[in-house]
């Protein structure tokens, strides 16, 4: 049996797809991969600025004045700049009225607040002197250009695309989205929305790993329930080679499983069985279907989930151009005991404010359980859990 | 000057929108908000069925043969019971071969594990007799009907979508999008794509706005920036209350400055300033345009981010309809230190293996430390961080 990150790194050891770059609207591009770096083309603020509400003056002409005796002669105002317009250079021994964001004049080095000083007829009094270059934000100060902002492989969230926004930029270069082809295989397997008859069950795999894969940001192609036809299967899987930079079936091909997909994997390409040390979840099989990669996950409901957010994720992450990164986990509070396990035991639990609690059943076949929960404890192979023992807790909202 | 939580407060206290209910299909349904409570309508699994692959007997037949002495007497195997197929009653005295989720033959009551027995000509020696009931998933075990699976105001992920599917429903009904309309002000903003005057800065919080919007999961209505003509603004507004839910505004609506948006929302409806003892972003606004709850949010990018995120969110959410819960806090380590400030501070920090990092730079007009970090450190008023101090920390992923 292969431990969990033994699994991973042999995954991530199998090639993975060169996906192309497509330039988009930033406007489209929450979620998205960048697929450059991106430098600073404008320095930021593209002027020194204003970073309060208040009046911009010559410091120098306020010290020599008052070093002549004249401390408290008042600044006539000379302009008021609004917010988007150029100044004029500033007039000697004068002031121009200014609010938070306008461009200092030429001329002007710190700005007074407008609580420090008192402005009547014209004319401005400075209360108290702040020191030379007081509320101002020099040119560059929050970004100089050349400077590395986000680099390739990051996924763009709302900040990213406001801070590219922030540079000018309407468009971005991204990863074309991974293409993700989908096969659920069982007799047993039934669509919602149709009868179930005897023996039968509804095919909810489908639904949790579109669920999943849409979330990061993967284009779906849903071949549905593989038919019981080989020459079905077979053409299937090979228009899915064609369309998809990647294949993910359910079900059907664990050891010693008797499938017609199984058997059409290993004519069309390879196929590995792994049995890895992971509960719920052991079998899993990755391998090739005409150069494509072809990941075979479990077929119990619950195994899926946890098979594709815990094994398949990284490497899917990674064909997607990303650099996702370790897996975040934090300490947790027990709340319940469990034994240890000859497996990794991944345990839906609830978070709540005094700590983790187990939910009650722990079937794979029960997707209650991870429905219910919150995330996943991770229990180490063959260590108890006690209550209060802090534990590795992974949140499903960090998996996303 | 309002506390954060006397603010989230008063703002829940504002009416919201009461949305519509929709029914789409299930296969679209990846974050919507459930309108609905939703009940087991199956008993899952719909019938006893096998947790292993191995062989059903009828346990009794078993321990009578033994104490009549016949304790190795091999069953006869007289039938096979492949997934999806409706098993015939067992008889008397024999065994059914079936696999993992093959349902369990009339008369059957325990499944024997296939490494616990030797199948040899049709005929199975049970060399380690389970107890009565083993490795048999009784009818409802999972799911049973009428059961609570769902509840209104649920946001439905992944794994939702499957606990509906395999209830065989592929339709739900949701509440309509939030439709939010987003108007930026000032004078000096200049949309990305488009050359920049002197004194103009890029507008990126029309970016981070509908980022964090739109993975939330509404409907964004884009007004673009507020033009410098009261008669286009009030009609963009009013247009805006006819066709959205809530209005959402970026700068101008802070206390003592002057803005046509502000003048005109106070003609159309009401307006509330607020001073929150938040940093960064004091000012917020409240009010309603013609019905229409109205959110003015700061005008400085990070203050954007951060009342949108803290400030603005759980009432977003609950127009939305959702339960949403209390914001997920961690403890982490500090990392750095940091005096007191007489607002509730929220710093950008990169959360590492050993704590969180402060961001160098936590000015409010600097995008790059909301890009550059993974969440928000919560300081209290006033209070002191030191080196090794466990903070409260929000990580942009829960709020999502």
């Amino acid at each position: 049996m292969l431990t969990v990150s033994e699994a991973l790194a042999r995954l991530m050891a199998v090639p993975r797809p060169a996906l192309p770059g497509e330039e988009i609207a930033l406007v489209a591009a929450l979620g998205r991969v960048l697929a450059e770096d991106q430098q600073a083309v404008l320095d930021v603020p593209s002027a020194a600025n204003s970073a309060m509400d208040g009046y911009a003056f010559c410091h120098a002409d306020v010290v020599s004045a008052s070093q002549a005796g004249n401390g408290s002669k008042p600044l006539l105002i000379s302009q008021r700049i609004a917010a988007g317009h150029s100044p004029q250079p500033l007039q000697a021994g004068t002031a121009a009225r200014l609010f938070t964001g306008a461009e200092i004049p030429p001329g002007a080095d710190t700005v007074v607040m407008q609580e420090d000083c008192d402005a009547d007829s014209g004319q401005l009094r400075i209360r108290e002197l702040p020191q030379r270059g007081s509320n101002v934000r020099p040119r560059g100060q929050d970004v100089s250009l050349g400077q590395y902002l986000l680099h390739t492989g990051q996924r763009l969230r709302a900040q990213d695309l406001g801070l590219l926004a922030s540079q000018g930029l309407d468009r971005v270069r991204v990863f074309r989205r991974l293409k993700v082809a989908l096969l659920s295989t069982g007799d047993e397997l039934v669509e919602p929305g149709k009868p179930l008859g005897p023996g039968q069950i509804y095919n909810s795999n489908r639904y949790t790993m579109m669920g999943l894969l849409q979330g990061w940001g993967f284009e779906v192609l849903d071949l549905g329930i593989a038919p019981d036809q080989p020459e079905r299967i077979r053409s299937l899987l090979s228009e899915a080679a064609q369309l998809a930079d990647v294949i993910i079936s359910s079900g059907g091909v664990s050891v010693g499983e008797e499938d017609h997909v199984k058997a059409i994997v290993e004519q069309l390409g390879t196929l590995d069985l792994w049995r890895i040390a992971i509960k719920p979840g052991k079998p899993f099989a990755s391998g090739t279907v005409a150069g494509k990669p072809f990941l075979g996950l479990p077929g119990n409901p619950v195994s899926v989930f946890v098979t594709l957010l815990i094994i398949a994720r990284p490497f899917l992450l990674a064909s997607q151009g990303m650099n996702a990164g370790p897996m975040v986990v934090s300490k947790e509070r027990a709340l319940f005991e469990k034994a240890g396990n000859s497996r990794e035991d991944y345990l839906r639990v609830r978070l709540t404010a005094d700590g983790v609690e187990l939910f009650s059943s722990q079937s794979s076949g029960v997707l209650t359980s991870a429905s219910m929960s919150d995330g996943l404890v991770r229990q180490p192979m063959g260590q108890q859990i006690a209550v209060g023992d802090s534990v590795d807790f992974i949140a499903y909202s960090v998996l996303t």
